[in-house]
């Protein structure tokens, strides 16, 4: 087998074809290629790596969980049942993994041009040693060579955490987690460093379903009284700290928006009873849920000051916006979009009160890149708390993340900014995506080279940093 | 005559300069320089291709009619009327079309760096054979050459028609037409295929003037009341099936805004019999015109899965924004400003109601940029009903078609779009958008080669597929 | 001494890297890389050019009074008093101007892919001939090197704008001003021409601290009653005259939004007092204050069409976002942050009302990109009296200058717009920005050209055009 023509695997791919920029960009690249990977933010399951089984079969693992994959083919027509995504409450058998396989090999000439190409056609190559991209024609074949694959020791979860080159890996659990499996890892033995961060979301938004009963389960957990405004405050602070002893370093923050408040101790108490009381009821307002979530942000980004828990704040996505086949599969199939995103009046009172911290740290995302130059490159370039999380989601690919530095570096520089996430679940592509960020940023810098806007010398101390020292010391990994 | 040196001519036009990306953009070019252009959204004159008279002088043919060019002239201080554009109700003589092409000729400076001025030189150069480009000096020769060439039978309408290589072109037509054109082109046995789109906004848009006039007008068209909202819906049925019988296999609808609405049958009731009221007494409120239109914008896609027309909505122009000019001169004149255009809360009523339908085709455009990453690219990557319109109006020109492309095509991919609209009324620069298209998206594909983004042989169906398939798929061609 | 290596001297920089492109850029530059510095708006001292003293040291002259620099240190944890902006009322000594520098040159690398390195590096090397960039190693040696420089006849402020080429430079003065220091220049005989702009910011914003105070000394200055609607005015015609015959041909309005407004006089009138006598007693409101800003922005608009000043407008800037340092160190210490702004509906009273003016000329800014292509080239590709201003403060840097370039050039050509302001108070770096902006507008145009899309003999009078005749031509210089 050879791969001398399979285009993911080509050294020289997302350089700019410019000779003189492109050898730059090599030597660059050359720099920081085995670098190891810092993960500080994702999705992937904790238990893989706790009970190191056999994964499944590759439709279960690479095709039916990822909904950069089943959004394309639904938006094309293929339902989601035919991808294995199971129906809420419907008893009917998916179809079988090789049959999910084929369908997605017949329609992978969908995903040209897009990222999700590129971190697929590196698995198929690097991982799996397939030798040219995926057609229908050699589905059935490329089907039965990762089965055989992952039936064998070093397609397991830790080995390939060890052969991908993973330092840190992080997992995203809510605070009613017991992080079972996050404990069985460090007690294994197993060196690998897979850590939690506290996503407190489902005890915060009171538009949650279920918000009360999880309030209820978190006061369980902590043996403290979740329904007083203390009570929740300090239960929050009990499994911030039962987190940050598993090892997490950081919080993350899903909001709608980018709201926050800065409420005096009163008024915010009172809102609090009154959002526990309506929700009770079930006739909670928007504008107080709204203002809840916001004055919550405040109260986090006090305890981050305090426990030294990294802020990540990620607002702008409108969940769910396909309701009727939210009704019929639930979550996270794809149906997200982002919306417009003011930071600069809703930041504000918190950046307020604890934007000139220089201890504190608060990373914060988008998915409105018209803020990236206006409002996020000139806010996180002035606050000493805050940073600039990388371009994100929809814009983890090579032309968003171009856009990313074309538009933060001049007024945030490299120095606001925290290196590469990945935020997946798709535990094979993890590799890939910091690949294809690396290449990027040596494609960005080779420019600056080329163009005489930084001397060589100094770019190779960038992309270091861009790579591996900037999100260690941001997350304090 | 030699053309060598008109930049208008010259082989590599818009192509990238780096060479290797150049060889691999002329390699692209060269499968689809020579397709037929499918042109499926328009305002070329139907009457042109019925009567197949002679076009009259260059200035009325080429510069009066196009809102480009006098806008640009206009914004330099040059009076409308001086470019033969006549204001309403003033009985003044225009200037000879031969001192408006002098006018025009000393101000073709102003139009370096735009694609209007791309599709001139393609016009003078290609279709009247200049040999460089336009100026004071030459404009008398230029013009008396154009006059003499207009005289042949080879620059009758459908000899151009063919020429240009057209094999479908869409007019667009108010549903209070009677389609007598295309009746008459059909008849005339001429193979020539011109077909209309069924544009409703004068009979949707109740602060258009003369809504309720049209409103009876639509009635006597159909013989239906169109003053009970039963058969005011039912009137559209019969004018869509009248168009759709004389070819059309498309709607248009240009409103203010994205709104859409989804109210029960008794709530739409009420509001039509509002409307109509208060358009009679003339005190229409805004609120109501804008529910109505977004109701509308539902009840049309309604149809649309029924009787299998093509939906295309394009919100986002402030028509008319300058009002002492348009008291002056009517609508046209290059007064409507692009506006900020949300999307994912404004087409969540259609798209809950009709957007999982694979059926339907609904194809959005938009003259505001910022949203082409963050809302549409998703909402196209995920809903079945829904594709993403090309670059439109202010944004047809090489930039603004690469942006398009680098903004989109990471999140919905190329099949999620459907190929170029020239959308204009300037039929003798139709072949020159479409080649402009072409060339930037041979740009845009020959850059993911190069980098090794995107193997050459699959460039080479992606690029037949944007010229030729798509918009022949998209629009039911 | 060589200067071989230090890449602010590299005679390519900021041209693009392919050759061919590269040779057309360099042939560009040629013909404008000696034409005289146009500086129609910025903020330096008049007072240096009337005593023409030499510059104290470094430090004080470099760094303290640059928020683009004191920002970027900030925002990494340095304080503003470790960097000499001192504190309102604290009675503290600041740092010595060595340890001020040494501060900076540890925290040099924090700019790299900034403009701020970029003119920092250039006045380095090409002002005081440092031979490589600044570093903690060379700190000391380059801060006496400079010293030493500045001691010395060559560096007092007239010979340096000598040197620099500077042809015109404009300064910015409240209404208040006594334009002492212009007048002393004039009478000096010295034969620099240093010119005002009208900033009537401080007695047109009812929300300036001490506004009516502020109107009280317009009238002490004016001997016109300013608590009068008739005489307000009256008051500031009668500065706009003085200023206009000390050299001035410019006003500037800074307003948080575009907003204008044209209201009867009775209206204008009713307004002026509210806001007089609530401002007064503290109760102003903001809608007053907002619409009465609005509305003069339309008065001063009538007031250029009578007196011939050109006005600029240039709305978006939240001031002083960050209260806690506002309070501690004042205004200009880099915590104004750019918001969405709106133009199409804002600017519309103003544009209906003297939009069509062909003799005014009304310059408008923007701090957000988005609104490039959507509503400022089409409203300065339309409306005779508009003319777009140059990419502006986080903008006028590479990157955004040539985003300014592809997102205005392709609707409003490149004759609505101005050339290049540099807007700074930075004297020093004022060659190195207009270089910054001539360099990539050669590149810009270089692209153009190597893409047949524009003739080289073309581009070659457009480059003119943008580093000199434009901007002499808007500013009426």
């Amino acid at each position: 087998m050879t791969d001398s023509n399979h285009p993911a695997l080509h050294p020289d791919r997302l350089f700019p074809a410019e000779p003189a920029t492109r050898a730059i960009a090599r030597r660059l690249y050359a720099e920081v290629r085995t670098l190891p990977i810092i993960s500080p933010h994702g999705h992937t399951d904790p238990r893989w790596f706790a009970v190191n089984e056999p994964f499944r079969d590759p439709a279960s693992l690479l095709l039916s969980p990822d909904h950069y994959i089943t959004r394309m083919l639904y938006s094309q027509g293929v339902q989601l049942d035919e991808l294995g995504v199971e129906p809420n409450g419907e008893r009917r058998a998916p179809p079988a993994p090789e049959l999910i396989w084929r369908t997605f090999a017949a329609h992978y000439p969908l995903f040209r041009g897009t990222p999700t190409r590129l971190w697929l056609d590196w698995v198929l190559a690097e991982v799996f040693g397939a030798d040219c991209p995926l057609t229908s024609a050699n589905a059935d074949r490329t089907y039965e060579r990762i089965c055989a694959q992952l039936a064998t020791p070093a397609f397991r979860p830790r080995a390939l955490f060890e052969r991908f080159g993973i330092e840190v890996l992080t997992t995203t659990e809510s605070p009613l987690d017991s992080l079972e499996y996050h404990t069985a890892i460090r007690a294994s033995g197993w060196p690998g460093r897979v850590i939690s961060a506290y996503r407190p979301d489902p005890v915060i938004d009171p538009e949650t379903p279920g918000f009360v009963t999880n309030l209820e389960r978190l006061g369980a957990l902590t043996g403290i009284d979740p329904f007083s405004w203390r009570g929740y405050l300090a239960a929050h602070q009990a499994r911030r700290a039962f987190f940050a002893s598993s090892g997490a370093t950081s919080t993350d923050h899903g909001h709608p928006t980018a709201r926050t408040e800065d409420l005096g101790e009163r008024d915010a108490e009172a809102l609090f009873e009154r959002v526990v009381r309506s929700a009770r009821r079930g006739d909670l307002s928007s504008a107080d849920a709204e203002t809840f979530r916001a004055q919550m942000l405040t109260e986090m980004a006090r305890m981050s000051l305090e426990d030294g828990l990294v802020m990540q704040i990620h607002p702008g996505a409108w969940r769910n916006h396909n309701t009727p086949l939210f009704g019929r599969f639930g979550a996270n199939i794809g149906a997200d979009i982002p919306t417009r995103t003011d930071y600069v009046a809703a930041l504000r009172p918190l950046l307020n009160r604890f934007g000139n911290e220089s201890t504190l740290t608060i990373i914060v995302f988008t998915l409105d890149e018209s803020s990236y130059s206006r409002e996020l490159a000139p806010l996180a370039g002035h606050y000493p708390a805050l940073r600039l999380g990388p371009a994100w989601w929809f814009h983890d690919s090579p032309e968003g993340l171009l856009r990313f530095r074309e538009q933060t570096t001049e007024t945030a520089g490299f120095y606001n900014t925290v290196g590469f996430n990945d935020d997946t679940r798709a535990f094979f592509s993890i590799p890939a995506r910091h690949d294809v960020a690396r290449r990027i940023d040596c494609t960005f810098l080779a420019k600056l080279v080329a163009e005489h806007r930084l001397p060589e010398d100094e770019a190779l101390l960038v992309v270091r940093d861009l790579a591996y020292r900037l999100p260690k010391q941001a997350y304090r990994l």
